[in-house]
This record gives structure tokens, C-alpha cells and sequence, in this order.
């Protein structure tokens, strides 16, 4: 079931239909062109060596006999990783190298040690199990409370703690920790007649995006560097690669592939600087693409979690105070999202103290990566069962309870931003009204569980331009990759300005060459930001057309306006053009007509969503059904309601199966042991029901439609939803992530005791 | 040696320098990828069956052997080519559809009458020799006097001649007769006190591009197809598939490689429909790459040609009258550029009475396409003769005939044009104020020819984008195919308004689908134009930057100036930025700073050049030997001086080799002889002197810092003036090309009578 809640007086014409979108018949049919997919005369193939310690120091590393293996053309270790950007302030860009290729330590398993470029990747796979590595083998760090502690085994001997902005001495794995806070929430907690105070675990877990990672480079003789691979952002790959190869940007050209899904996972890079490298030893293009096994171990999944949450509210509802402990896993080296996490946990509520602890600390798995809204959904998992929690004790329905403590425009977030017009409200009372809310959720082992998600979406940098085809139709090129049909809604944009149909707009992405400076897709900022530089290119070109149409017309461009897609005198009816008869004229009456825009759009229109589960659990097997589910989200405006819709499902589904079934499973020496999508247990069809989507539409005032970012929200509170609707089926509150079965029935056991135990 | 003769008061800090090439170190170390390098997931390759015959018609074509053979994916034949554009008014679209795969009659060897695409290219060669063809073999018309003779077999039976602009019904291969007229020619000669009044041949010759044809494409499932091509221009390309795909241009998306060599070759399309129609049937992309052979007799090279000249003189070397009769070869379809040699023939001179009769005829050879200032140095290998026989029968210097005489601005050409400022007068002046021609000429067998030479050049669309990169470059995208060293110098017009280093401006060729329409790399035009539309997008990345700086400084964007690279407050001397910091500081200040704009300019420069050739002919061989050779050319205003050298050095060597060896050389029946480089004999480093060149500098005033085209009209006067030095050299004047060593013999024995015969 689909429903869209408009609440807007714009009237459109292109935006809010569902055309085709622009790339999908290269993608269904196969032809479009991947990262793997790429071909190049000369091609040779890399493949990289990898760890198989979670933490330890590298003795030596002989790579002669690789070096020497027939059809090797050369050998790449951390000794030939540049080190320029050593001299630049903080360590970020070390790190960064030293994830890519380990100097002296591996800090987790699947760390690449060593590359090969060879004529075939199966003689570089050859060759790689040829280089012989001495390791001293070190304890594993695996989980954020034992990395904490005092005495843990450091992952960096340096590594100080930053407390609150400020560097200390106090060497640990913690790297940073830094705190929100409003308010008095002592004072908020004495005047709470509830308190609820929980812990809460979350499991890492991998974005599982289909496409493995992948890069190809060409070092040129001059050192400029061209890249291909499949990537969320051309732009911010070429940022990334910059200091690591230490070349400026303008050396290095990002051509983007098409890419198979990215989730955040696809904003680091990996083998692209392995291949530029190896390229820069070889003069020939290098490729590498990594198999599945790697992609887990050795690319960025989200973090695991320790949250503990505290929140206390007055018997008619009121929440009085929120205190959160938010400590996640960086991975090997620092940088875990938890700052979002902190935005994020309590933003759905109006409540006057609060205080949030962040808390970013290194741990012997793969360096996180953001995973969409990331860190935002470990923190609802704990966040909104406190929530439920409370409800169930003061036996407040949960939608009223989250509208008497709903905030909305001018409620200031703990970090520190008053919200604009948002859809928090106009959600909580669409759930309301939705078929499944007004369905009976009851019967034996089932319960309903309701969750509020926040993101607040970003905004960036984008550019586009457009070309004026002679056949009536516009080329329109931007930097923004398209994972999930933004080549559609970009299109619309300009479409809806120009008064023409979407099909008549091309869209492609181009390389960092070939188009203004583009932030990476990501954010959810794509249709926003892009959608306003298309939009405004758009309006440029309007502009050039009534120009160009005053000319022909020997006019002034005054007396002449452009609506409906026609181009036409004010007082006199014979002088009229539709675009298509303008375009048609152009190149013969004074040339072309193109035009480009790069822009920073400032209103970024924050994302709620409300969503409801309806679950069943079996008592005997500990197995969760999803029986139906309800997402509501504010889109502002949905451009393409379809690929809004799609994104909405999307969410859902992947915090379905984060909620039920993945995790990174390991064991007691750091070594992951499901690596494999056999192993590793992402929903297929059959374990979802169809998810229901309404789409609510609270227009942002920062976009000339009204567009919110709509990818990332949807995944926020889904884990909270199903374990709300699992304490209310089973009568237990499941603290940790995932809810497998196993899980299920071992708190089913440790509350009614074990069935024949 | 090289010498600049500069005539303009503007100074330049970029402009008139000599940086390395931008796409140089890619070109020289191999890197660069051409048509032939194209690679692609799944590609397959096609191969072309050739018509055996000059002129016949196809009875049947069995393709059912190639069809079955392994490997074979598809095969295409006439009947396959899309007729749609059989509707369109005019038979150009089907004659460039026949062109490519003839349908009913093969009107030269070589004309494609099937193709087959296979796993690899030796598969495709295999099945192509399973195909079966029956011909009726008809007699073939060779030479442009044979086939303008009532009765010769008609190529078209349905072709009537065009006259004077008007159809006729008279059949024949004569498909258009035009005439020039000013004045009154019968009362110029009948002012003359000498007249002169010869006919000339000249032999077909090919362009001589390194790299042959090629052409991949992808036909995807919504009817949109991608081309890659080595191409003069890939809009133009795309304007000349569209009606042959039957395709809107929107639909056509041509990625342009780099292209090796083109001359005007490259502007037709020959594989690229028939990869594009392969890949429809196959789903898969399919590259197709012709033989030299191929090259040689299936793409067009420039008319074969029969032209009289008669011309009239005063004793005091006025020229009163002159009349010409210019009959070009088209190949197997009309459109020999014969047009073009008319408009130049006579436009060295101001002549108040002239007539010229241009023929465009039809014959059983490859159809013609562009060759660097197309018909013209047939035309003034003629005219310039003429001149100067009259010269040497009024014993006047030929350099003080041509400056008594010389056109200037103000001078109607025959064709209709009044003359903007040009450099005729100023080229002839430093013809003879150059070093060769003050040098003594003689000596036994040596002598010294001087010929002048006049090209309109064309102005037509071009577009640009500019992106400003953090780091104080820019990147810049046109649509010109880079040929000749574009790049650099169009990079240049955008670095001398932003004040930054041509090294930090990073150009890059577009395909279709991501830059504003450009046309063609070709008729001299590309520094010229896409140089304008470069200049103006810089100077909108200027402005924006103006207002950025403004914005920056919470100032007056009218206190601000930009001068010198420094954008700077025009009082305080506190504010100033120069254009790398500025751009460092962009995202961070509201964000990129990028745009495009198309440009259309009317002010485009004609270009003359003087060249001197000094020979010896060896009396017992007939070889020509080129002692010393110098050129002199208005650029207007040389961007980059060393590739305004190359491009006049270049036309001359290619004028020298047209001159002395290069012929297509026919059997009878219609075959050439010589399709191979071992024996059509262009000339090496070896044959030559180093040419001297003098490059003279009058601006144009249509361009901002004064360009003229200069690819053309050095291989205009070359033929004329070596057969002007053989002429004073022998006493003989060689009225037939080549000028071969058997052919110079042949004019010695007929003069001075054969050694021993």
C-alpha cells in the first residue's frame, strides 16, 4: 500500500509522476557498465595480499619470489606508500594511507600487507601467496567496553584521548570523547515520575552492497592519475586520493562507473590508490577488484555499539530529562560516526535537559564506514525502546505519547540547531491514520511496535550543466553518482523549469574533468542539492532562451514570457515557440545555447519517519516474523514518489534484517567467520512482507519544491519498531543486536525457564 | 627558422608562449587511447566484405555460410539499413546511407556490401569470405572529363544535372554546374596586353592519416546508442548518424577517442553505423578497425580534378580579367568540395572581371571528403601557374605582380564576400624581405617559385565549461576534438584572462552527451572559436569570482578589479587574493564556482600565406629535389607559435608530397594500384629541407586577441609554387599532378627531345 500526503500548494507538472527512469534499461539488460566491467588496451590485474591476524606487527616482508614469478610486473608494499602528507597537521591522512596499505601493524584481519600487478589476475593471485610475511602476533581488541577499559592492549602506542575539544595525554583506544548537553537533567530526572535507564548492544554489520569494490588506474608519464571506479562521490574520491598519492586534486581524474549499491560503503576509497601505485611502477592500467570475502573483511561496515540510555517523563507523558552513553567501534583507526548517533537518538522529542556522551574508540575489525544515516539506528535501537519502555509503564499509546513530546519547528537539538519546518508531527499522526495502526495488532506471540527515526540530511556542493539539443531535448551532466535513480529526479528538476517531459532530459554523470566540484551521493543530499543546481541550470538556460527569442523575434525580452514550455509574446498571440521548435532554431539563429551552475544550498530540510511493525514470534524456534509494516515518512516533496517509495523500503528492509539476523561473527582470535552471503544473512523476499509506505509531504522551504533527503531516514527506526513489537508479543525486552533466533528464544528462556530444561 | 612578424599593440602574458602540450607526455609514451584501443566488456569485432568491382550492380547476397560459421554473432547487408530517411526531401541521407552499405550497386572497389560481427576479428575475416555476392560488372567512369561526356555510363541513372542553381532533367554525371561572375570578363581581356590560358590535372590524393578508420558502438535497449570514434568531430558525427540510424540526435551519444591524424578525413563516418546496426542485432558492443588498404579505397580522399585557367594582364602587370573552369571528381556520390576552389582560385588578387565554372562530377572512385582547405591547392596549383607565366612573359618580379595586385580588405571576392582586414599585402612583404628570397636562387636545373595562397576559414558553433578546482586550477571541457595541439591552445585563451599558467588550466574533450553543441574539428576554425567560447567562459568564471572575492570581503563588487591574476580592492590595499587563493576559498564561501556558454562568431579572419620554393631537378632522373622552402602565413595572432609552425611546416610537407609522388593510381577496370604506404609515396623526413616559417600577425578584429584559422591555407600554394621553381628551373611547366620524376622527364624529353632515343 502506497499513499502520498500532500501538503503543498505548488502545482507541478514532471515532479511527483514516476517516468522511466533515464538509466534503467542499460542496467536491466546488462549493459551498463560496472567497475569490474571495465576494459582497457594493455590492462593488467592487481590483487592484494591481506592480513590473517586482527592485530599484529609486521617483522618483514619478502616479496622476491613474487617479484620474480613470470607474468608479474610489479610489487607493491607499505615501503612504496609516499609519505609527504606525514607533515601535515593531525594524522588523518596517515591513517587513511596506512588503512589502504599497512606500514608496520595490521590492525585487523583482511589489512591489505602487499599488492601484485600481474598479466592476468590469476598469475597476481599466484604471486601473492608467494610474498612471505614475518608477524608478531598481538592480542585482539574486539569489542568497544574491553577496548575502553584501562590496560586494554593499545591499537596505536601514541594514541591519546581527546576529552570534550581538548587533547589529553592519557594514552588509550579511546580517541576521542566528547559530550551534548542542554539543560539540567538532574533536575529534569527529579521532577520525572518514571525513569527508565537501559544498556544496549548492536552488532557490527555490513552495508552488503552486490558490487564488490573495485578501482582501475592509469598513472600517466606527467603524474596525472586517471581512476576509474564505482564510487559515491567522484569528487570526494579524488579528495581522498590526493594526499595518499600526494599529488594536488587537480592531477588525479575520478571517472565514475555505474555502482551496484553503496549505502555510505562506497564513499572510502580502497584499491584505488593500490592500483594508481602499482600503475605508477608498471606505466600500464591496473585494475583490481575485490571478491566478497574481502569485501567484508577489509571495507568499512558500520560500528558496533555499547548505548546506555536514561530518560525519565512525568505520569501525564511529558519527558523531563534524556541522558545517553553512546560508545562505538572506529574500527582499526579512528573516526567512528558516533557524533551523528548523539544528533540523532533524541531528536524526535521536545525535551528541555539533555545530555549525550559520544564515545569514538579503535578496535582490531575493519576501519568503519558510514552506512546510511549512520550511527543514527544503534542509537534509536536504544533511544526508542526507552521510549516504548516508558509508554508501557505510564500506559500511553505510543504515537500520543511521541505527540505530546513531538518536536517541531523551533525545537533546538542537544547539539545545538534549532529546527526548521519539519514533518515530525505530520508523520506521528499519518501512522495514526494508517490502515495498519487502525488494524488489531493482537493474538498470541504478536505484538506492535512503533518507532520515530530523525536525519538531519546534508547539503554540499553541487554542479551541474546543461546543453540545448537541436531535436527539442537537453543534455544534463552533473558529479553526482546514482545509486538510486538520481539521474531521474535531477532530471525532473530541470524538466519541470524547461516545461518538458523527463525523457526529453539526458542525464549523465561525468568524471571530476568534466564538471564543476560535486559532493559525493551521499547524505541524502543528492536530489536536494543536485536537484537545485539542475534547477537552477535550468532557469539559466530559461533565461538565455527568452533572450535568444526576443532576438528572433526582434523584441524585447521584456514583453516576452516562458510557461507551460511555451515561449511566447505577452500581447501578441502569432509570436509563440514551444521549446522543442526554440531548441530547433538555435544553432542557426546566433549558436547553442549551454549553460553551467555549481551551488551550496543552505536549507537542508531534516527527515523524520514513524513506523509501525506488526510481528509474530515463535515461541519454539525464537524465529521473528515481520506479519506487516507500515513507513511514514516526510519527503518534502517526492520529485519521483516511486524511487522515494523504493528508498523507503529499502531502509526498512535493511534495518529488518540488522534487527533479525547480520552480524559480523567472530571469533576469539579476530578472525570474522561469515564472511559469505551464505553465512552472512541478509532478508531475501520471502522473509518480508510488502512494506507499506506513506509518504508525507511537509515542504522544505530551503528547496524551490520543497524536497527533503529521503535515503537515510527510513533505516532509523526500524530495529527499534520490531523490538517494541517483540516486548509487547513475548513480554521481553531484547537489549541486543540482532534478534536471532537464538537470541529470541534464550530471553524467552531466561524469563518463563526452558521448555524441558 | 623561425620568425614571428607581429603587428599588434596588445600584450599577453600566456598568449604567444610555448607550453607543453597538455595531452603531450600521454601521446608521446603511448598512453593515449585511440579508436583501435577501444575496449569494452563482451566486445565483439566486426569486419566489412568490399566490392571487388568499380561499377556494378548487385544481383544477389548469400550470407547464409557466414551466418552458420562459429563465432559469428550477426551478419548486415543493404537490406538492413534503416530507409526512413527515404522520406526526406533531397537524396543526401540516402546517399550517405549507400555510402556506407550499398544497397542495390557498388559504385567503387571497395564499397561495402555486407558486414559480419564475431567473437574475434579473425572470425569476422573468415565468415566475411563466406559470403557470397553476385555482380553484374558494369564499365567503370575514372576521370572527371570521361565521365562529363554525354553518353559515359551513368553512376546514378536517375541523377539530372543542377545548373546555375536550377534542376534539370538532362541525365547525366555532371550533378551540379554553378558559376561565380563579377565584372565583365570579355572586356578585361580585351584590356589585356597578355593572356595566358592553360589546363591542369591533378591526381586523387588520400589525407595520409596515420590512424585508419574505426568505430565501436553500443546499441541499448531503449534505442540509444554510444559510439566511440576517432573523429574530426563528435557532434558532427552525430548530426550524420542520426538519419542513417534513423535516430533522433538526442538518442546518439559519440565519445570521441583521440584521433590520429584527419585532415578532413576524419569528418564522414564510415564503421560507426555499421557497429552501431551489428550491436542492435547482437546486444553486445561491437568495434570495427579498417586495413590501410581499406582506408585507401573506402574513405574519401580529395577530388581528382580538371581546371582551366585563363587570365589577363596589362604591361604594367595589372591583372584585368580572369576566367576558370573547375571540374572536380566527387567519387561515387555528388559533393566534391569544388565550391570552395572557386571561392579561392582568384582571391590573392583584386580583380575587377572574373568568372569561374565550378562542375561537381560523379565517378567510380571512393566518394570525396575534406581535405585540408578542400579544392583549393588544386585550384591554385592552376591559377598561381597562370600568374606566373605572366609574370615571366612581362619579365615582372612575382612577388611585385602579386603586391601590385593584391587583394585587401575591402576586396569582393567573386563569390560575394567584401574582405575584412587581412594580411595578403603583409605576407608578400615579408616574403621578399626573407632571408631565401634574398639569397641568389640559381645555378644549372635550379629555380625558384613563388605561389601565393587564400583560405576563408569558417567560424560555426562552439561550447565550453569551466570548474574552478580547490587547488587554483581549472578544468576546462570543450567539444573540439584535439588534432593538432587544441587543447593547448584553446587552455591558453582561458589562462590569459584568469591570469593563471596555462599548465593549471586541465582541458578535456567531451563526448556529446556533456558539453554544448561544438561543431567539427576542421576549416581552421578551432582556436578560433572554441578559443572565443573559451575567452568568454572565462571571463564569466571571472565575474563570479569578482563576486565571490566581493561577497568575501563584504564589499562592493564595482571597488573590485582583476588584474595581473590578483583580484583586488581597486582603494584598500589590504584586500587582495590572487586567483589560487580565491579558489581555495570557494567551497568554503558559498560554494564551487563553475559555468558554460556557447558562442556562434561572425568575425571570422581569412587567412593568406606566400611560400617560396627553391629546386633543383636532376635532368637525368626527373627527380625534384626541394633545396629550400620558406612560408609565410597571417595567424593573425599565434596562441601557441610552435603549433601554428607545425600546422604551416605540416601543410607545406603535405603540399610537397601531393606535388612530386602522391596519386591514386588506377587499372582500367578501376582498381587502384598503390593502396598500401609502400606505395603511395608520401614524403619522409628525408625528402625534405627544414621549412622555414615566418609566421606575420595581423589581427583579426572578429576574435579577442586577434586569431586567425591557420591549419589550411599552408598546403594551398605549395604544388603551385614547386611547379613555378620547375618551370623557371627547366624552362618546362608541368601542368599535370604529381610531378613525378617520370612525368618531369617525359616533359624534358617532349622539350628538349629524349638522350639517346
Amino acid at each position: 500500500m502506497a499513499t502520498n500526503i500532500v501538503l503543498s500548494n505548488q502545482e507541478f507538472k514532471v515532479v511527483g509522476t514516476r517516468p522511466i527512469r533515464h538509466d534503467g534499461e542499460d542496467k536491466v539488460t546488462g549493459r551498463a557498465k560496472y567497475g569490474a566491467d571495465f576494459q582497457s588496451a594493455g590492462l593488467l590485474h592487481g590483487k592484494v595480499l591481506r592480513s590473517p591476524h586482527a592485530h599484529a606487527i609486521i617483522k618483514s616482508v619478502d616479496t622476491s619470489k613474487a617479484e620474480s614469478f613470470p607474468g608479474v610486473k610489479a610489487v607493491l608494499t607499505g615501503k612504496d606508500m609516499p609519505v609527504n602528507f606525514m607533515d601535515s597537521p593531525g594524522r588523518g591522512a596517515q591513517f587513511a594511507s596506512d588503512n589502504i596499505m599497512a606500514r608496520s601493524k595490521v590492525l585487523y584481519r583482511g589489512h591489505p600487507v602487499a599488492a601484485v600487478a600481474a598479466i592476468n589476475q590469476h598469475v597476481a593471485e599466484e604471486a601473492v601467496a608467494l610474498i612471505v610475511v614475518v608477524y608478531e602476533v598481538l592480542t585482539p581488541v574486539m569489542d568497544v567496553r574491553e577496548a575502553m577499559k584501562d590496560g586494554s592492549p593499545l591499537l596505536h602506542d601514541d594514541q591519546t584521548t581527546r576529552e570534550f575539544g581538548e587533547k589529553t595525554d592519557k594514552k588509550s583506544n579511546i580517541a576521542d570523547h566528547f559530550r551534548h548537553e542542554t539543560g539540567d537533567v538532574e533536575k529534569g530526572f527529579a521532577e520525572a515520575d518514571v525513569i527508565v535507564e537501559r544498556e544496549f548492544t548492536t552488532a557490527m554489520v555490513h552495508q552488503g552492497y552486490i558490487e564488490p569494490q573495485n578501482g582501475a588506474a592509469m598513472w600517466n608519464r606527467d603524474d596525472s592519475v586517471t581512476v576509474w571506479c564505482s564510487t559515491q562521490g567522484a569528487f570526494s574520491a579524488r579528495d581522498s586520493l590526493a594526499p595518499i598519492l600526494n599529488l594536488p586534486v587537480s592531477k588525479i581524474k575520478v571517472v565514475p562507473m555505474e555502482i551496484g549499491g553503496g549505502f555510505g560503503g562506497k564513499i572510502p576509497i580502497y584499491l584505488e590508490p593500490l592500483a594508481a601505485l602499482l600503475s605508477k611502477k608498471t606505466g600500464q592500467t591496473v585494475k583490481m577488484v575485490m571478491s566478497r570475502a574481502d569485501t567484508f573483511e577489509a571495507t568499512g561496515p558500520t560500528s558496533g555499539t555499547y548505548i546506555k540510555v536514561k530518560m525519565g517523563a512525568t505520569k501525564d507523558g511529558k519527558i523531563t530529562a534524556a541522558e545517553g552513553y553512546l560508545a562505538y567501534e572506529a574500527g582499526g583507526y579512528p573516526g567512528a560516526l558516533v557524533g551523528a548517533g548523539t544528533m540523532c537518538i533524541f531528536a524526535p522529542y521536545d525535551i528541555e535537559n539533555v545530555k549525550v556522551d559520544g564515545f569514538d574508540v579503535v578496535v582490531n575489525k575493519p576501519k568503519t564506514a558510514a552506512y546510511r544515516a549512520p550511527a543514527a539506528p544503534s542509537a534509536a535501537f536504544a533511544g526508542e525502546q526507552v521510549v516504548d519502555e516508558i509508554c508501557q509503564k505510564l500506559d500511553i499509546d505510543p504515537i500520543e505519547f511521541r505527540l505530546i513530546n513531538a518536536s517541531k519547528e523551533g525545537t533546538r537539538r542537544v547539539d545545538g540547531p534549532i529546527m526548521q519546518r519539519v514533518g515530525n508531527i505530520e508523520c506521528l499522526e499519518a501512522a495514526k491514520d494508517s490502515e495498519q495502526f487502525k488494524s488489531p495488532a493482537g493474538g498470541p506471540w504478536r505484538g506492535r511496535g512503533i518507532a520515530s527515526g530523525f536525519w538531519f540530511n546534508v547539503g554540499l556542493q553541487s554542479s551541474c550543466s546543461i546543453a540545448v539539443n537541436p531535436d527539442g531535448t537537453i543534455s544534463l551532466v552533473t558529479g553526482s553518482t546514482d545509486i538510486g535513480g538520481t539521474r531521474a529526479s535531477i532530471a525532473m528538476h530541470a524538466a519541470e523549469v524547461l516545461g518538458i517531459p523527463a525523457e526529453d532530459v539526458h542525464p549523465s554523470v561525468a568524471d571530476t574533468d568534466s564538471v564543476g566540484y560535486t559532493n559525493l551521493t551521499g547524505g541524502s543530499r543528492t536530489t536536494f542539492a543536485t536537484g537545485i543546481a539542475a534547477h537552477d541550470c535550468a532557469q539559466e538556460i530559461k533565461t538565455k532562451m527568452l533572450d535568444r527569442a526576443a532576438a528572433i523575434w526582434d523584441t524585447n525580452v521584456d514583453d516576452l514570457e516562458f510557461s507551460g514550455g511555451v515561449f511566447q509574446h505577452k500581447s501578441d498571440p502569432d509570436l509563440k515557440m514551444t521549446f522543442k521548435e526554440l531548441a530547433g532554431q538555435l544553432n542557426g539563429s546566433g549558436g547553442p545555447i549551454s549553460g553551467a551552475v555549481s551551488v551550496n544550498p543552505q536549507g537542508v530540510g531534516a527527515a523524520f519517519s514513524t513506523q509501525i511493525a506488526d510481528v509474530e514470534v515463535d515461541p519454539e524456534t525464537g524465529k521473528v516474523t515481520i506479519l506487516n509494516f507500515t513507513i511514514v515518512q516526510d519527503a518534502g516533496k517526492a520529485i519521483h514518489p516511486s524511487y522515494v517509495e523504493g528508498q523507503m523500503q529499502g531502509g526498512v528492509v535493511q534495518g529488518i534484517g540488522w534487527a533479525l539476523n547480520e552480524e559480523y561473527f567472530y571469533s576469539d582470535d579476530g578472525r570474522m567467520e561469515n564472511s559469505s552471503f551464505l553465512d552472512y544473512r541478509m532478508p531475501t523476499s520471502l522473509d518480508l512482507p510488502l512494506i507499506n509506505t506513506i509518504i508525507v509531504e511537509v515542504p522544505n522551504p530551503g528547496h524551490p519544491f520543497g524536497v527533503r533527503g529521503v535515503g537515510e531516514v527510513p533505516i532509523v527506526p526500524p530495529m527499534a519498531a520490531i523490538a517494541n513489537a517483540i516486548a509487547r508479543a513475548t513480554g521481553t525486552r531484547l537489549q541486543n543486536l540482532p534478534m536471532s533466533p537464538g537470541v529470541v528464544l534464550d530471553a524467552l528462556w531466561e524469563k518463563d525457564g526452558k521448555p524441558n530444561g
